[in-house]
């Protein structure tokens, strides 16, 4: 890949990313397993575990139908005090290309805001990325979130 | 717009956003004003207000004579403690482009540093935005900034 | 330079960016005097001392060689209890070109995440550098990192 298809690239996957946040910062959770391929791996898992090879994570799906249900839960049946997130996405870092999948990650720090709270760091880690070209736009494959703490403050409901 | 274009107005706004962080960091409040058009709105809005279409703002200024006027409040007549800012903001996404005019989004977070105290994160939401091409520059017609908590540490003084 | 040249510069330096903070990030901290040039600077400065010319800094190194001394500190003698370190980084702002050097900054933060502790902000402000291109890849000639709150949490123990 030429250096300038290379920064192309930096600035398609930025584009995904900012969609994917705000798809999710807005709530408009419907959409969000839209952002993955058919088959899929969705994750978030910490920081120590990931590290190390451990696959135990807090959260593992593996399929858009699982992401779908997991939308079904967020909206209709877990019962949870809602609050609002908001994602800062640092640049995309290109791994590598194979063929027509692309590994990159980023670093990520998500806002919480709760009803008449301030708001918190809530969340803070990578994004460890394999995005492809399905049907004309970019989809992840795999989105692994490994984030810093083992600590959260309550628990996490909303897709990071 | 091709592609290839859209990438660069993407990248044409970044560069406008850091400016824009970094004259409100840096403190340059005289240059504000300059990154609206004469005719503008700027405004300061919970995301509570700005999600249900109530007009209610936290601050409303609808020329860039009235940002000046703004500027001077700041800088001569409010008394307040002083303190620095620090803007990060996310990626920006083009939601649509009409003629000269460009609506666009991007997420932001703006930490606030007081004399002898630690750093903390102040306020977090998301720019709406129209940005025109005015005079061979990019300036905003309209920057609304809509703020995730309603509870702000104290009052906001410098811009958002 | 050309409009769409300092746009490319500006992913260029993006992913340089992008690179350094993932090198500190996932504690390589080997790697990190290769981001430098043999004759060099790096500073860590708080922004009082910074904005009045002062030149008392937290941290000042001027070689290669007193990176690569640090890092031995970092990684083999100093006594400290480890942490995790998160940063974002805004876009890059082009200040200048000078034939081979770009001076240019973004604004950053860093969020630090000790053992069984929650992420906490850290360190906030900008940096402010002068960058070659040296033996095919861009180098800080030199990085400040001018940060806005004096009052840091513990000591700084690895790079910002």
């Amino acid at each position: 890949m030429s250096d300038a298809n290379r920064l192309l690239l930096m600035l398609e996957l930025q584009a995904l990313y900012a969609e994917y946040c705000a798809c999710i910062d807005e709530g408009r959770y419907e959409e969000w397993p839209d952002f993955f391929t058919e088959d899929c791996l969705y994750q978030l898992i910490p920081r120590e575990n990931f590290d190390r090879g451990l696959p135990l994570a807090t959260l593992s799906f593996e399929s858009r139908g699982m992401l779908k249900d997991r939308v079904f839960g967020i909206t209709q049946t877990l019962c949870h005090a809602p609050y609002y997130q908001r994602h800062l996405v640092g640049p995309a870092r290109i791994i590598g290309t194979d063929g027509s999948s692309i590994r990159c990650e980023a670093n990520y720090l998500v806002v919480r805001t709760k009803q008449n709270e301030q708001s918190e760091l809530f969340n803070a880690g990578r994004y460890v990325d394999i995005v492809v070209r399905d049907q004309e736009r970019l989809r992840f494959q795999e989105r692994r979130c490994v984030f810093d703490s083992e600590l959260i403050p309550n628990s996490i409901i909303y897709p990071i």
